[in-house]
């Protein structure tokens, strides 16, 4: 495996847990030879010119384009925008917890110093995630559109408001609906809100999208996974009361109109994830969500 | 597209709308310029001799290497049986329902001399399914095995007597399960009894496997989908009260005991589906599940 | 059966075809020697002026106190806006789809004439249901609060935030949660929202409430029925990033805050609905929801 | 409250940990002021002639005429059993469960000192809760039945085979149906069968039955929840390809044929159950089914 020499920080601090394991890190890696980029916003809230002036800032850009490796410290979320914001520059990423393990973090801060040694040292698994490319088109041209890693949602913007569209996957028909709206998923984001809206887990190395209608008016809607390179199509009724909307990982909000057209399909791009050795997803599910170890020997 | 010369005909003749139909099939092929050969059983019970004594009948061997197209005539349930036979054989199948349209059976008796006639034209869409290879092994041997287009089912063997196994995939341990079973089906076998446990819909075309927990203990179990090549084994517990059982397709039925295991994963070979050409998954959602049409206008 | 002589008449005219059944339906009434009071709105929208100058005009409060049966005109959803209206008064309600039949709006167009002409006969029968009584404890004051035929649903005001709540049943703790919210539904709401969200078809004479959670975060959550005098409070977290709110019969929208109390139970008084003779709940079900009818002969 | 002066003892000795529980009770009841009667097989397993001579042995019969509490030690199942046997009586039933709390059971083996001695002291809360009578009528004529304080099913005796049978609430056709059977439970069985059926939760006062659909084939099927005093009737369809039956707590098997009928209906006795004071249904949802606790204060 390779070894690690120039290394991007991104610390999404929103609370006193996760500033500290940003310091926590930053020490631990002064005292190896790399070099260390910390991000220009989590420079400014962790105060570098007071306490850690060696370090360089930089832009995203910067640290997309120099690094060979990027830290991201915060939730499953921090991870998520971290992943859209650098998966153009295909640089892997690496997740630390704040608090307990996510899906895609999975080193918690008491184990810092350990595992971040076993990464530098090449002892890592690496493992490609695909991530959603949304385009609103509007009279025939894209008028808006982002990337997502867990899964993009179109939801009618207010609640209680009924959100009714057609879906399309490869330019077939598939059915309209009248919903609270549709998740459109990646194996990634299956075991996120797809999974609260009722859809299938679906391992990370499945090359499928998973389509969950979210409160479907009529009985007979059921989640739907197509092959990983659809292309899936909605077209927005008219019909509508309120202004939808369609929303990348949970973090951002575009309006769309009755006649506008969802495309969504897989990014040519994909992001590396950098796990330590004992990572599986199997272990993950019973962890997080609870599922039954091995049977017990009831003799 | 090939064309056909030389057609295999198996039926499914539980009543007498599926013998209405192989009648009329029979009568129609035989003012074409192909070979017909009728599977033995079909041919006892249409009577061939008094009433078709041109006809060659054939076992299914015979049927599966000599002929370049298969038609099956009965419900979904035939065309399953038709595959399993057949898909050492590398010969296609088309299915002619007796009644109303299957997933799987796309040509209904009215349209029996239309469509076989484009079909034997070159105007047909060919598609490939995979099919589960299941086998038991007890004390490291196997002892019994099957094939399954749509799924299988691991069962209690009698109701109400709860299943309890461990689940492994790709030689991970996933969880146990206290529950009424598992079904391990292909995204052929998705709209049918999965779909019914809850499970999503696949398209055909997707290279997965979806597990689906029946009736699980606990409320945390949830469908789970895949890569189709993975290799799903379930060990049977030692708890259980009754006789489990493992079933393909729901036509066979073999008894295992605690401490067999499961082995289920895509054979190599696969089915070649034959459907005419406006075959569509989708429109088959909308006319067999109730999925909606399109928005009316509304203005 | 009481025969009706004063009727109130109330019209949501949202389209043309409703604005259709208001005008076939005063025509017949004004056959009948019967009083016709016209709610104001209603009045103003037929122009009752210029066409039907022998009706009397009246607000809500005159036409709950003085007539012995309400008319409604609209979808379920005028009949629960009107329901909320009048359950003060003790009038009974009747509703006119004015396109297919409602759950709650049980006579068609084109039936106008037959079948309240039965009504007013005296062949009809009568239902009560239970509305919900909704209020916003703040700082241990009542803030605002509402009435809902259907449903009380709290949920976080945008989509895409998480809703975190504890919820109380009869002063007992049940549980918290993080979701997209609760649906809080009387045995006529059951068909309604609560059933987009996973909840049971309730019988409407059952005296119970339904809780519903919406895309929960723990996989354990599940719809809970409680007894129709259950008391149900929800405790608003201080953890919500969005400004939650608190919706009656998806119609009124009351924003709350951490630390607020959502006090939930029966309303003393209830609605009573006139059916004409033919109806029945199940029948509805099967014709609304595509419940399936008999077994078919299949000798 | 009463106190109890005359106890009988039924043990469900299906292991180690449920004789030690019966002998810890035997010796903690013999040191108090009350008379014991000691169930027959209970009394042959503990060997009560060598151990326990001073214990009086009495059938079920004896037990339920002369008794003022019954205590059942086991599981959940073990309580079921008590029931359905003790329910003519009118003799209270506390459960001790042989290791963890179940729903039914509420006092685990090292509490039997402390919360026995607070209940015979008449610190205690009296619960009522409903049974279902089931009787399967055939030409005219009951053929067989019986009582549930969980649940009664039907399915098709046999795994994947499909069960077809007609629905009928109160007289009312509901439905008919193609599924793997119908589960027909109380309250006390919602958290049981029912609930890995998909069905709601229901509070145990509530005076309710849930119908729950097993794997229905059709998608728009639905747990349906009816009023407790409503009538129940299944009619078995003649199409069934293997011997269906009919299970009472999923301890007892009825085969039923086509025609006939199936009629469920509130039993007019009650069965009283005793609990510690500190019983909360709510409680065990938490810890049996990992509901969440309190909101954390996250300041």
């Amino acid at each position: 495996m390779t070894q690690f020499s120039r290394i991007g920080l991104i610390g999404r601090l929103d609370n006193q847990r996760a500033r500290y394991s940003v310091d926590r890190l930053i020490r631990f890696l002064l005292t190896r030879d790399v070099q260390v980029l910390i991000e220009e916003q989590t420079a400014q809230i962790v105060d570098v010119g007071q306490h850690y002036p060696q370090l360089q800032v930089a832009d995203m850009d910067e640290l997309g384009t120099s690094c060979d490796l990027a830290i991201v410290v915060g939730g499953d979320g921090s991870l998520l925008s971290g992943a859209r914001d650098l998966v153009q520059y295909d640089v892997p990423l690496l997740g630390i917890n704040r608090g307990r393990l996510g899906f895609l973090t999975d080193i918690v801060p008491e184990d810092i110093e350990q595992k971040i040694a076993e990464v530098l040292a090449g002892e890592y698994v690496a493992e490609q995630r695909f991530l959603l490319d949304m385009q609103v088109v509007r009279d025939g041209a894209p008028v808006c559109g982002g990337d997502a890693l867990n899964d993009v949602v179109l939801h009618p913007g207010e609640f209680i408001r009924m959100l009714e569209f057609e879906l399309y996957v490869d330019d077939y028909f598939v059915t309209s609906q009248r919903s609270d709206g549709i998740i459109v998923s990646t194996p990634t984001g299956s075991t996120a809100y797809a999974l609260s809206g009722g859809g299938p887990i679906m391992h990370p190395k499945l090359d499928a999208i998973v389509l969950v209608p979210m409160n479907p008016h009529t009985l007979s809607s059921r989640p739907m996974v197509v092959a990983g390179d659809s292309v899936i199509r909605i077209l927005v009724g008219e019909g509508n009361s309120a202004v939808p909307q369609v929303t990348c990982d949970g973090q951002t909000h575009d309006p769309v109109r009755g006649g506008d057209q969802i495309i969504i399909s897989k990014k040519p791009q994909h992001l590396k994830l950098i796990h330590p050795l004992n990572h599986n997803f199997y272990e993950r599910c019973r962890s997080k969500l609870g599922w039954g170890g091995h049977l017990l020997d009831k003799s």
